[in-house]
């Protein structure tokens, strides 16, 4: 559990969100956040970029995540998602070296597609 | 003009933020922004942090600043503020090596007030 003041009451700083651990609905951890993308106009967070990395031979992916698909879970300290293993095998996701085109809004809502949003 | 796939269209990595140029109503650079703050349950950017480093020797402090008081500007590839350098000497404001406390409601509310909010 952390106890620095960036991450107190319902407020946490970007740079504390980015490295928290996402963990899975048995709690066990699946990866971190990597960033956040925050619509310029409405200040609010859309999606969060899951890394995932040299888990069960999966590589060190990165997943775009709606972020209504994330809930903070003070026990744990990270964020807690009801997303499945099985479902980020198939997921839209981009590596490392490269970057997913935000500017793509097709893009982004085949992700919202993916994972039930609104739906979720 | 930033070119970076991580800031197109409307969407914008936190990490990307960090450090954003923000500027004042006459279009001259007054600081970056540190970080925003996100509200874990809403998703929604409530705060930024401007640095303000050595600038007119006020030092290197740090102001939270209501997330409402900055507008992107496409052109500058920056944050623009109608807040001036003498609200900014009155203002709440926190040093480098201190940090605000995020937990405190009514001094969230002393910056909200301070600056006008929902007033802007």
């Amino acid at each position: 559990m952390a106890t620095d003041v960036r991450e107190t009451g319902n407020l946490i700083g970007s740079d504390k969100v980015e490295g928290t651990a996402v963990y899975g609905a048995d709690a066990t951890r699946i990866g971190w956040i990597e960033r956040v993308m925050i619509d310029k106009i409405s200040g609010k967070v859309s999606y969060a970029v899951l890394g995932f990395g040299g888990f069960l031979g999966l590589g060190n992916d990165l997943y775009p995540l709606p972020w209504q698909s994330l809930k903070y879970d003070t026990r744990l300290g990270g964020y807690v998602t009801g997303i499945t293993e099985q479902q980020l095998r198939g997921a839209p996701k981009f590596g490392a070296g490269s970057e997913w085109n935000w500017a793509d809004v097709a893009g982004n809502r085949a992700v919202d597609d993916y994972y039930g949003v609104p739906v979720v």
